[in-house]
């Protein structure tokens, strides 16, 4: 089966719009997913995340391992049917949240064991359980476990925990080809901050084979100027027929630039926790809709957007919203900073096809004055 | 102009339906406003509402009056174009509030003295400024300021706050008759658990004349009983041909005993409060949806409904959004609870029509054995 082909590249730089083929849909690339962590994409029903656009969101598996828990959501028919989203999700492995988020994290070469931060209880998280996991949610495309790499890292560190990346994977290939389910298996490239071992990690992931490729342990802190640079070491060792995702990346400029050096797909939190916190994004720049400046304020958030929020409410109203606490406040600024993030995309697919993605980014920089 | 009109009266009780004639439409009576405390009705969009079937919500006085404030919501168009509803509001006096929320409340000929909830700034609201704040909201229904009576409470300080509330809802009708912008006021019976006293407020809230009459100081804590009777002699001296509104009141049984006894308004912030809380009224009774036993549970909070949490979600998944603490959670519920009390207010409407409200309130009691 084609997972993937590419309709367009652009003349001017290494983007690309293309399909990407699930059992779910077919997704027009590059594409962002929306995440939804334990089961739902905060404040939004999936028909409002449908209705504005999103064709795959993402689920977090270490979430849903600890609460629900995969029994139950294999029990209810799946995660897509536990939480009304009848198209495609790619689910994480799990690795990153222990990293971030346990309350512990050991990696041997078994897997990793980590407390919850829920409630204190050890668990050991391998690259096949990963995968069993993520064959109870029913998921349609799939991470294999793979080890974060802190920044900064020692380079010994760096090389032992990519090598371990490398053994984890092929083990997760193995699981996963067990499973037989028609979902899609993704590889991972590691290697730190270090352009060869970048190169290395990408090297043996290849030779593994996989129907796609993401790049991991980047925004991690890191200076932006080393993120791009490590993004295109590891490009430059993938094969082009084959979907890019970079994991976890990123704001609206970030974005723009991994999708100008190739990358095809994306998940990021921002849109999403940005809402809840009143940081909205606009045509000229992020607002903090808290600010006193907009108490008077009967614009929409934006008017250029044409989102719900920005076609019925004003600032004022918005401000009022947050701050007093109310629950209808996050749900319209989720489906504002999403569908910014959404249109974005779009905008960026249409340009690539229009082969005038140079002109459309250098406008873009030329509105948000680097604003975002 | 007319602003009542009865089309139907039980023959098994002193039930009626009729229609409420204000200048964003007509309402249908019995009717429930949903409470839309902030100027939101918590976590829903306003088409949410609509959708719902509410025709018209009630929104707090003091709590807009402290934020975002009456001028700057004047300022925005008023409180249906700020926040989107463009269907009939009516506000409280804020009175309640004052009594129940703020940090110091004092009462005195002039007006409530009372100190915000929010920062413990001073204040005085008369019967003249709360009917100022109300005309800035712009509401279709407006309440005098009253002078609310605790439960319990000696004879002589009933009977100085009953006399209080009559001399406030003289001045509240003069401040009231110079707006004359096309709303509506209503007076208020208090009186306390005394007899006597609710005879006496009564007539003399007649003897001012209102647009309809509201029964205040029920449902503060008396015993059940005590609160029927209380409606019950406020009732016999209301007129027959004005809506009659009992404020605050209440569960499904207390909005069917007082239906049944002759009342056509109600408020309650139960089934919204409710759902946030995670309590969810059926048509065989309320259950808290965190309970263990609905863990795996794949049907509909109550498979006799028909909103959209029901014909969409399971229990199951409610349970796992509430307890993960998701903001889905508190929209689903406030969906589902909201369509129960509208439903319930449409097959009251129904069964007066049909006159068989009897045999409908026996049904009711059979299937929710007393649950609700």
């Amino acid at each position: 089966m084609q997972v993937f082909r590419v309709k367009k590249t652009s003349s001017e730089s290494k983007a690309r719009v293309g399909y990407l083929f699930t059992s779910r849909g077919v997704i027009e690339t590059p594409v962002f997913m929306p995440v939804g962590t334990q089961g739902t994409i905060k404040s939004l029903t999936p028909e409002d995340v449908s209705a504005l656009g999103a064709r795959i969101i993402l689920a977090n598996t270490y979430h849903l391992f600890l609460r629900p828990g995969p029994d139950l959501i294999a029990k209810m028919g799946g995660l897509h049917e536990f939480m009304q989203w009848p198209r495609a999700i790619l689910t994480d492995s799990g690795g990153y949240q222990i990293f971030s988020l346990a309350q512990y994290c050991k990696l041997t070469e078994e897997g990793a064991w980590f407390k919850s931060h829920l409630d204190g209880a050890s668990y050991l998280l391998t690259p096949e359980s990963s995968l069993e996991v993520q064959a109870a949610l029913g998921s349609d495309i799939r991470m294999p476990l793979d080890a974060c790499i802190p920044y900064p890292c020692a380079r010994q560190e760096a090389e032992r925990l990519t090598a371990l990346t490398t053994r984890w994977e092929a083990r997760s290939k193995k699981a996963w080809q067990r499973q037989d389910d028609g979902s899609l298996l993704f590889g991972i490239v590691q290697g730190g901050m270090y352009k060869d071992l970048r190169q290395r990690s990408a090297e043996e992931i290849l030779a593994l084979g996989f129907d796609g490729y993401a790049i991991g342990g980047l925004s991690v802190g890191e200076p932006r100027a080393l993120m791009l640079e490590m993004l295109e070491a590891s490009l430059s060792y993938l094969p082009r027929e084959r979907p890019v995702y970079l994991m976890g990346v990123g704001t609206p400029e970030d974005i723009l630039e991994a999708v100008w050096r190739g990358v095809d797909m994306f998940d990021c939190v921002l849109p999403t926790r940005n809402a809840r916190r009143g940081t909205l994004f606009t045509s000229f720049g992020k607002i903090a809709i808290k600010q006193a400046r907009f108490k008077d304020d009967q614009r929409p958030i934006d008017p250029e957007c044409s989102c719900y929020t920005c076609r019925h409410y004003s600032r004022a109203y918005l401000r009022h919203l947050f701050l007093a606490g109310e629950l209808l406040a996050y749900r319209l600024n989720t489906i504002h900073n999403l569908h910014f993030y959404l249109k974005f995309m779009e905008e960026i697919r249409e340009a690539i096809d229009n082969d005038c993605f140079a002109s459309f980014r250098r406008h873009f920089y030329e509105k948000t004055k680097g604003g975002n």
